[in-house]
């Protein structure tokens, strides 16, 4: 197999673009975008052995690889237009190229955006995607619009919870141990994340902040805290939990749920006023949300027991430079 | 040193943003584009030792990560506004991250442009950027657009000629030895590559055709013949040689001249009685460009020698999966 970089662009990645004006195969993709829209823009970059494992299907990667950017947009809002690829891979692979086109497009069609440009070259296995999306002006969420006295609202996957990626991972690092069929529920949620894109644009205008779990529960809602310069309180029996996660020891549901990483759903905060429309928008968007506690003016983080009890806890992600908690 | 990777960002990126409406550090970065223009969007990914040595210095390395970014934008005739940064790096290195920004940020103020968003992660160096452009209704140049007849025209820097870049790579390779002196300045060609923003931007409405040498003079031009279904000749004599390059073996000099890679140049063609104001656009752009051959209908590449013999070329150029011309 010695196929050019040239020719491997066209066999996988070159579709005809419907919206754009010029896509794939030119110095720069042209787009027009609608008048007056702002424009989003997020980059996300996936290395092997950080943000996946070398055992993922190629399709279940270049789902992820767009999941994890389209939940950017999601989470300020935004209408999803385009998106470019930069793939760097050991060797050109027909075989796991193909597979990652598949995972890739199948997701790109479900939000009607299209590739409209991008790099593939020799090197270690590497995905980097950039989405454009757009949003009527002053419309984005954003993680600095929180207000004191907010609901802290979650999204989640029927019949799911927040944390489940996680738990995923623990197992395969043989931390946790789970029947086959559990697993394969948990293991979905961590390779197969769907990015809450049309709750995000049904929020507009309901709620004040939003931002997408992938650092963690309370590692992105530290981020969400420290730009609204704000504190919260969580409520342990609110939050979301799969009934894999509720029949695991309390550490490693701490672990999992407050910890987290890669969940791909939305934190987001709206007033108590607005707990009929963020419903409606959920109902709208056709996915389950759970409000997990309030926003406060106090500065730090707290969670409250099942037993009444309140203590601290530490407004820290999953950090993909020491693939621990922090 | 273990900063994580918030505090890096932070650190060494996060810089006010002026003309975008929200910079790194939300979900999305958030843009306003001019109304009525076309946005142009290109993404570049580099791997070391594909793309850079290892013993590149890090703000040349900034500088050229970008540098071949608003080279696309350039070869489109667009006017940059903003771009995001993907990186990864094996560990936080505070000192390699300053150079970096250092030099990324240098190019990015002459330009006028800024870092809206990306993302940052633990992993074999590899630096991607997506850049965003803007350029007015179908007035971006296309690698489509040439016409037969039409004069090639090259770019290249005071002194330099194309190629140099390649030069220097033979030269790390140990396949050609040169002075000291003279292969700082190829090496500068190779680590310090000038998008020609300016040159693009002002053959709006003149050039039928535009695209950057970054696969080498035959293998671009390649890319141009085959979307405008033409044919070329090029005049061996007036391809922009250094003194270095001309002193070369023969084989070398048509190695680098023809092969390359890595000029960052930009390759056009315009129609006959555009020519003053060919002239026009690169006196204003400050950039020295070279007629070096004609566009014809007859398919095939071919050089027309100093002794006035003619002889096909193969149009291909340096293919990063293989690190050879192909």
């Amino acid at each position: 197999m010695s196929l050019g970089e040239f020719d491997l662009i066209a066999r996988h990645f070159a579709r005809p673009v419907r919206r754009a004006l010029l896509g794939v195969g030119d110095d720069c993709a042209l787009l027009a975008p609608s008048p007056g829209m702002e424009l989003a823009v997020s980059s996300d970059l996936l290395v092997e052995g950080r943000h996946f494992l070398s055992t993922v299907a190629p399709q279940a990667l270049g789902h992820k690889a767009l999941a994890v950017n389209l939940s950017d947009l999601a989470a300020c809002g935004a209408t999803p237009l385009a998106f470019t690829l930069m793939l760097a891979l050991p060797r050109p692979d027909d075989a796991f190229l193909r597979g990652f086109a598949q995972g890739l497009f199948a997701l790109a069609d479900v939000h009607g955006i299209e590739l409209v440009g991008g790099d593939t070259t020799a090197g270690p296995l590497t995905v980097g995607i950039t989405v454009l999306g757009e949003v009527p002006p002053s419309a984005a969420l954003r993680r600095s619009g929180a207000q004191a006295g907010d609901d802290l609202w979650v999204s989640h996957p029927a019949g799911g919870g927040v944390g489940d990626a996680r738990l995923a991972l623990e197992v395969f690092r043989g931390a946790a141990a789970l029947p086959g069929e559990t697993f394969a529920a948990l293991r979905r949620a961590m390779e197969w994340p769907q990015p809450r894109v049309a709750l995000g644009i049904a929020l507009r205008g309901v709620a004040h902040s939003a931002i997408d779990l992938s650092d963690g529960l309370c590692g992105d809602l530290g981020h969400l805290l420290t730009q609204s310069r704000l504190g919260a309180q969580l409520e342990w029996a609110d939050l979301p939990r799969s009934d894999a996660m509720a029949s695991l020891p309390m550490t490693m549901q701490q672990q999992c749920v407050l910890g987290g990483g890669d969940d791909y759903e939305l934190l987001f905060s709206a007033p108590v006023a607005a707990r009929p429309a963020v419903q409606r928008a959920a109902a709208q968007a056709e996915v389950a949300v759970c409000r997990i506690g309030e926003l406060r003016s106090e500065a730090g983080l707290r969670v409250r027991w099942p037993d009444g009890s309140v203590s601290p806890w530490a407004a820290r992600g999953f950090d993909h430079f020491a693939s621990t908690d922090r």
